[in-house]
């Protein structure tokens, strides 16, 4: 049975369609996907993509039968079930709610870090500078905990939560530049030029073609 | 087998605590479960909390055996598989992934929420106000969304999509009380009613102590 044929609204930019095209490559799902350039920000929204995601929201994946999928996660648990068996997150037992756990903290990470790059963006005398403290802080608490983190998780499966860890990682270097975080995570470092080596990372990166 | 001890870093604000508490108490798992109150917001760290979260985030589970669990979505599947048999999540098929799905665009809409609660805490002149456009026409067309969905999947299993959704409006009603939500969505308030007379909802309710 060939997959359904699947439309995702995508935007080459947004680590979190980074993340659903990463595990698409993964799993050899890429040709059964079209993919529609969909633009959304903090302060624009896309009234096209409503009638799909009532958030404006993307990633967004509508099926062949109009069913929608979101968001980022559960996209990735539809490619697993359909052809991953697993791969990207393992089926039950504690295996399973690891592997969630660290794609929370991966997850909640990048989100962190989106919100931080947009209060950033703001003219300097209009961002609120408790948040970008409370920004900062947990980006340095989350790179402590990734780089004991990796050394044990670093040689398991590559799936969703590893994933997501390597789209944190590159939008740290695409948007946050002046972050030097490789200089105190040797672990980190060497870990993501291997995830930067990934077909599936390299088929997917973020050119700033500005 | 009983239930391995659990603590809880909590609050009684939190809508995503709020989330995890109703489904403990719908799976009748409260008193496995020890509350350690953790504050935390936009603007304030929570630093003993850092030592379980990198992000520092509530509700954040620990196990017995010191295992951390992570985030809220995590939080109520781990409490399904120990308990609840399906009750919360689907375990599997185009029902789980309906949930799911459901699940995240009430999650989002809850986070959009939270961000535009935050963005009108500040002095009006320092607000952004396309953010704020943008989070009132995502939260109309939630409303619009949930108003025709309540319908069909009202009458299921009350799992974690609803729970959120039931947070949703809470939050609506205890933070953003200028938004009358009801006079447009009859469906919904009337779901809204049965959903406060839950007694898991009556006794998750937020009440305000300030």
């Amino acid at each position: 049975m060939s997959p359904p044929s699947m439309l995702l609204h995508w935007s080459p930019r947004s680590p979190f369609v980074r993340k659903v095209m990463i595990s698409a490559y993964e799993l050899g799902l890429v040709d059964q996907i079209e993919r529609r350039r969909s633009v959304v920000s903090m302060s624009v929204l896309n009234h096209d993509l409503l009638a799909y995601n009532p958030l404006g929201k993307i990633p967004t994946l509508v099926l062949g039968d109009g069913t929608v999928i979101a968001d980022s996660l559960v996209i990735c648990e539809y490619f697993d079930a359909l052809v991953g068996g697993g791969r990207l997150i393992p089926a039950q037992g504690m295996a399973r709610l690891e592997e969630l756990t660290l794609h929370a903290l991966a997850n909640g990470w990048l989100e962190s870090l989106v919100l931080w790059q947009n209060e950033l963006q703001k003219p300097a005398t209009a961002r609120t500078t408790a948040w970008l403290e409370v920004f900062s802080v947990k980006t340095i608490s989350a790179l402590e905990y990734f780089e004991l983190k990796i050394a044990v998780v670093g040689i398991r499966n590559f799936g969703v939560a590893l994933i997501t860890l390597g789209c944190c990682l590159s939008y740290l270097d695409f948007r946050l530049a002046f972050i030097d975080w490789r200089s105190l995570h040797p672990q980190l470092t060497a870990w993501y030029e291997n995830f930067k080596d990934r077909p599936s990372s390299v088929r997917t990166e973020v050119v700033d073609d500005r």
